[in-house]
């Protein structure tokens, strides 16, 4: 199982033994090493890191993958401390990474920040990395994507990827988990309206965060999301939906990060999931679907960034956009004049 | 306005005419016509329709585009018969197209049936055309929403795109039109829940059809999916979207269509809508939004369809998914490998 792959340039052959290797302390610095090389914009970094990663992919798939979102105050970071300690208690490794769509702004991610999970930043069977923080949503997500193989092949068996509740970032993090949670505010009025539009129906879990707030809140708050979940999160076929018992339904669950009320709950929660699912084979089925919607994801950027580059494209794209605008030139065939340009 | 512009070849001149004109019957003939050369996969055919499609591209834009969805049995057609009547009482001239994924693979379609809306369908001022039956989704829905300029041009102020509960093809109404009305049963338990993931929180109105049935189940209903509604259909700045007067919030209005009560609701709850998105800009941002997403789907459509169809991904394609599915190679890196050989 450990022995290196044939034709790994010698590089790549020492990181792939540290990865998949028993020693702490040179893994934790070959893992960080190769999220480097796949964040690299050079092209014969992404090729070197391309050969890692298929090398490494023998030995992936083998942690449950956990997003976990909700609006800045929600108390991820508290939340994802403590369930990471809980965690390591039981004998887990567990990694987070994160998704953090501002950071391409700002250049800096303020998610996954090692300051803010104190405890579990210095523990030895803990792996944090922040947010990939330049490119497009699509390349950030891709890099995120990359690293989690990268910490599976390492043996960390919880991997969490942490996001904020923006929308296109939760539907990258929904399509490269096992499961998707989502973190509430107990007051069920205004503050959960902060969530954008589509969010709310890619929870396979809901946690009303802070619950000892505001008990009677919190309780309205769960039965409140229960019901809309029910005619919102419906998805399957409808005529078995209800009767299959292999089926999950979105759950919603009170927790109290801070007094570490909850996290017990909480797991258990996550792991009846997990094994409805893999009973079922959705949770293989979701990772294979998850897998070809990636391919198809990045074939899709690939042709949009060299549809855009080409000259005669280019030459007439903003002109023809804004005809399509004025309501000058429909849509379909500005679309087909474009199409044709491309060559 | 009515001058028939220059370079236009001598028999789409004559469609151009009878289309803008005022003489009913040669009109519906020419709008009938247009819509065959649109659907035609003769590619000489395609060039002319593109070019009488620009010609009537400044006639349009004048209507109201209605989405129209809800499961079989919900009553769409009688509904659609007794709102067309309605209007047409009050002046107006309606359209009816349909999208129905369905017919792609019967080869035949039911949506639109001209024999389900007996009153409509042989008005004088209406116009009613069944879903174009071959083709992708993507293919249908541009033909359908080529077709509702065709209607624009020809002067029917307001256009019924009529569609079936499954989540797609609502997508594509949703992307066409200027309201997306979903209806609904009022037994709000089951039968609710047949509605796929992501097809309710598109509504800008509920309408419970059918609720003289069970007044109480209705009632229930109503207040279920507002409350649904609240916590999952936001969207836009969280921060202003409860105080901002110029915002829309989807409603959920009764009706029975059968005993034609609440259909004078439902075109008012319309007309209100249409005024406060229109006093807003949103109605006009909208459709700009729609024609340029439609122009890139169109774009990504054509992309996709060229790289598949090229010889060296064509021969490595089926090959590299199923060794992504088989977690064999990163779907990124098969991506990229893909990316190289189409060229």
């Amino acid at each position: 199982m450990n022995t290196v792959p044939d034709g790994l340039p010698e590089a790549e052959q020492r990181l792939y033994a540290q990865i998949v290797g028993e020693d702490p302390m040179p893994r934790r610095r070959a893992i960080a090493k190769t999220i480097t090389l796949l964040e690299s914009t050079r092209p014969e970094h992404r090729l070197r890191a391309d050969e890692l990663l298929n090398a490494l992919l023998p030995h992936t798939g083998r942690s449950l993958r956990l997003g976990i979102s909700g609006v800045p105050g929600v108390g991820k970071s508290t939340f994802i401390e403590t369930l990471g300690m809980h965690l390591i208690g039981q004998g887990h490794r567990v990694a987070v990474l994160a998704i953090d769509p501002s950071s391409t702004v700002s250049g800096g991610s303020i998610l996954g920040d090692k300051t803010r999970m104190e405890q579990l930043s210095v523990h030895e069977s803990a792996f944090i990395r922040p947010s990939p923080s330049s490119g497009t949503l699509g390349g950030v997500a891709e890099r995120t994507r990359e690293s989690m193989l990268v910490c599976e092949a390492a043996g960390y068996d919880v991997v969490i990827v942490e996001t904020v509740g923006v929308g296109q970032s939760e539907t990258a993090v929904h399509g490269m988990t096992d499961m998707f949670c989502l973190l509430q505010l107990p007051n069920a009025g205004d503050d959960l309206q902060a969530i954008k539009k589509g969010v709310m129906e890619l929870a396979d879990l809901v946690v009303i965060n802070k619950a000892d707030i505001d008990v009677n809140a919190a309780t309205r708050a769960r039965a409140q999301i229960t019901s809309a979940l029910r005619l919102f999160g419906h998805h399957g076929n409808p005529e078995h939906a209800h009767h299959d018992e292999n089926l999950w339904h979105p759950q919603v669950i009170q927790i109290s990060a801070l007094k570490s009320t909850g996290v017990d709950d909480f797991w258990r929660t996550v792991s009846q999931y997990r094994e409805v699912q893999t009973r079922s084979g959705r949770l293989a089925a979701r990772r294979r679907a998850q897998d070809e919607a990636w391919m198809w994801e990045r074939i899709d950027a690939g042709l949009k960034a060299r549809f855009r580059a080409h000259p005669a494209v280019r030459d007439q794209l903003a002109g023809l956009s804004s005809e399509v605008r004025a309501g000058r030139v429909a849509a379909s065939v500005a679309a087909r004049r474009l199409l044709d340009l491309f060559n």
